[in-house]
């Protein structure tokens, strides 16, 4: 898929490579998005031609004659691993009626491609795939627009489309349970999400490969027991999908951890299925610890549902609740102090200012760990082969002579060199690719608060609307107070998701720092210790 | 200058940049020598072209109608820092009257670059060049030569031009003074050279610039300081250049220690005099422990002599010495056991392979060594760097909010990361680099062997000759024992140079690997200690 892309951040290729060095503003024509993970190949204006970060630039979308009226729901990710024909199969079990049958008789996707012979095994008509492929090239545009906070902060009508307007005009009457209420509470910490009062968490399982139908049909299934009730389910990539999907409908006030990115598996499968493990572990973890999505019904449903028939009833109640959108506000319990419009305007407006900046930063980081993981598979590790491979050939030839201390000892420095490799291609594992991970789940929740941001903007505005029509007489002053009522519980929703948010950078940021530098520390640490047992190697000398 | 040259190793170039994979026994076309340190351009016989490392191929000199009758006498490498006109003014200096001239009144060489305008300052007419440049080119051509050990194996006609036949012949009478007397013993060891009774050393300090004619010409002069008499002396780089082709002249059986190369001026001017001056140090160290050449009087001579009259006569007197190429052997006092040449055969033979051997992995080591400095230098710098640049955007961005202990801890591991940066791009200096240097020395030992092995080999011929000429009674049986002892004298040389070549090997690449191990250990310890400190950061947090 070629086109067009605005850099956004200055890059400079390194010399004798095939990397163009890009100036921010500059637009470029992208030849390639399918260089490898996270390099474009593409042109300048000046038509100098070659590779850079994609993340380092955005995308500039066609314009289909209009934008669209309403941007498509925000959809998931897609999974590589449940995917054979690209991506479709999965987002149809979503808009079709094949779950529940699904849920008892899956189709072997990775079957699929080891038996073409079999037709039983594709089990879908054309017409199927191709409403699929529509809603699937609706997800990727908006997974394009995802990525650059910048473009969303301006997206207005999302206030409107959630229902959110009608909220605030007091419109949308919600039929809610006890069980549904959210409550703020103000603290000396400042305005906050009441706590979980039943705190939990769950545990993620080294995912099993389960089969059906005689091993005609197969899957990976995670194993999640949540510390609630220490009852194991298990889950497949799609069930997460679903239910990360009814999040993002339900919790327009929140962002939704982001599932796993689609991703090429890695080097080795066990390391890549590892990984994906401890990226779901994470997803599970930060919806179980946060105070409102871990109270959830389709969250719990999710978590502890062990009964096919149950889960079909859940999943359909799931799907037509209606307290989803600007709706969740009619259920939020606030404090009854009113809060300054003005105070919040420029809270808000630095908070936007930090998102972007972050989301900036933590993009230039993601893009920096994972060149690095790169480098230390690929040029770093040869490096360290071709420091061993010199003393070998070194101790070779001198042994052509004698085998003699010295000749050991360099013998022994090769091998030392060779085993300082291995330890450079195995380390991202445990220092970059981690912190990867952290910055992969950060995206994600930051993508997420432009469009929160327009909501609470679209709140006050319709409230300053009401106030100037209630000043002129148009409007009665009743309606006001209770519009401002109501703006007050989207602000306080704003304000406690915000505090929540910062709370949580400032933990995961200094817990993934410390790890990092830790094993970081760990990984020199081995190079010092295998040099210095090769260098005791020379006393005999 | 382009040409084409044969692949001696395989080597892989990195995918993604301009290097071209080659295969040994390949023919590429060299398009350029003037890539930078180490590399070539050209392009192979399916047209591909790139870069590769040069001492991975060896040029195929080209073939003028006949090989020359007699190869030109090893000259001096050419040394930058004294040469403005490429290599030309040096050479001459070399080989028209000019030198006591020029010890007293020196054309500063460096000043002739940066006065283009003053005459006085080139002072050479062109004829001069015109020869200077033929005795250069000749030397070029043996340069070539010396690099590749295996094509001199075969050079047989080096016996005759060194005089060697006519001493196996008993035809060169030579005046010698005891104190020209060589010695070689039997020990428990085997066969060595006498050692040197009054062993020194020598300390080469760091160079000064000096200048004569109130400024007008500068030059750099190493201060020699010889344990001997504690006297300091002043010497240039064309002094060293001089001494080392008396050297080369006067003992074709001992592979005299390289100068070093010529060379571009490092990143840092300090950097590189202080690494020339290590250079030297270990040319003059060399000397100094070689029981043989640290007597000899040209030696001495250069090493002590402090008045320009004096100089003048040692000068002319090292330049007339007649005890030079296989006269040598004419001052040898060997032991008197006969030896056997059979067993000569098979000990010279595996002499010559192990040198072959060694030689192509001290030049794979140095290539590797030589890339790894630019890695570190850039790459591996830029690495760090980014790795701190993303520390600090993040802590930077989330300052946007507060300071607080987090922020404070962001930047400074972005400060470590930098200062890491600055440690790896020095490092090399303390390790790859003095590794490097300790090769250079060891190239320029190996290039010598094959010449040497070449006289010895025709003098065990000449032997068997002369022996099958007496048993045909074509020559007198008093002759041909002459003509056998004589030949021991050049076996017991050869074989005393073999075991003091190896005693050096061992001993130099025991304190070289030592020293690298050391440093790489040092280095990564640092590397520790700094990340250990930032991590000590976020306690706080």
């Amino acid at each position: 898929m070629a086109g067009q892309a605005r850099v956004l951040y200055d890059f400079e290729g390194q010399p004798g490579t095939s990397e163009l060095s890009i100036v921010t503003g500059e637009v470029l024509t992208v030849t390639s998005k399918d260089v490898g993970e996270g390099w474009w190949e593409g042109s300048n204006q000046r038509g100098v031609s070659g590779i850079f970060p994609a993340a380092y630039v955005e995308a500039i979308e066609q314009n289909y004659n209009a934008p669209p009226a309403m941007p498509p729901p925000p959809l998931p990710q897609i999974y590589v691993e449940e995917n054979v024909a690209p991506a479709i199969q999965q987002q149809q079990s979503q808009y079709d009626d094949d779950w529940d049958d699904d849920w008892d008789d899956d189709v072997s996707e990775a079957n699929q491609g080891s038996n073409p012979g079999n037709p039983a095994a594709g089990g879908r008509s054309n017409s199927d795939v191709g409403s699929a492929l529509d809603v699937n090239m609706a997800g990727l545009k908006l997974g394009d627009g995802k990525g650059t906070v910048r473009k969303n902060l301006n997206r207005f009508s999302h206030f409107v489309k959630t229902g959110g307007e009608a909220y605030i005009l007091g419109a949308n009457k919600v039929t809610s349970t006890d069980s549904d209420q959210i409550h703020i509470i103000e603290t000396n910490n400042g305005i906050t999400w009441a706590p979980n009062p039943q705190p939990y968490s769950c545990v993620v399982a080294s995912p099993k490969k389960e089969s059906k139908l005689k091993g005609l049909k197969s899957f990976i299934a995670y194993q999640l027991t949540p510390s609630l009730n220490n009852i194991q389910v298990s889950r497949r990539y799609k069930h997460f999908d679903w239910l990360h999907e009814r999040l993002v409908e339900k919790f327009c006030i929140i962002p939704i951890p982001p599932l796993p990115d689609k991703q090429i598996s890695g080097r080795y499968e066990e390391q890549f299925i590892e990984r994906r493990r401890l990226q779901l572990q994470s997803f599970v973890s930060r919806v179980c610890d946060h105070p409102i999505l871990s109270r959830s019904d389709v969250w719990l449903h999710f978590l502890t549902c062990t009964d096919a028939k149950r889960w079909k009833t859940g999943k359909r109640k799931a799907e037509k609740d209606e307290v989803i959108g600007a709706a969740i506000f009619g259920v939020v319990q606030v404090p009854e102090k009113s809060l300054d419009p003005l105070q919040l305007d420029s809270q808000t407006e630095a908070f936007g200012r930090f998102v972007q900046s972050f989301d900036t930063a933590v993009r230039m980081m993601q893009s920096n760990f994972a060149e690095q993981v790169k480098r230390q598979q690929g040029p770093y590790k040869r490096d360290y082969q071709r420091v061993g491979q010199s003393f070998r050939t070194l101790g070779t030839a001198m042994e052509l002579l004698e085998t003699a201390p010295l000749t050991r000892a360099l013998s022994h420095t090769a091998d030392t060199y060779d085993q300082i490799a291995l330890l450079c291609e195995d380390q991202p594992r445990l220092d970059f690719e981690p912190m990867g991970d952290l910055l992969h789940d950060y995206r994600g929740l930051l993508a997420s608060f432009p469009d929160i941001i327009t909501v609470h903007k679209g709140a006050l505005q319709k409230r300053r609307e009401l106030e100037r029509s209630a000043s002129e007489g148009k409007t009665e002053s009743t309606v006001v107070v209770r519009a401002q009522q109501r703006t007050d519980v989207v602000s306080y929703t704003l304000l406690a998701e915000m505090s929540y948010f910062h709370q949580q950078r400032v933990h995961d940021f200094n817990v993934a720092a410390k790890i990092f530098l830790q094993e970081q520390i760990t990984y020199y640490q081995k190079i010092v210790d295998h040099l210095q047992s090769t260098l005791s190697q020379y006393k005999d000398v």
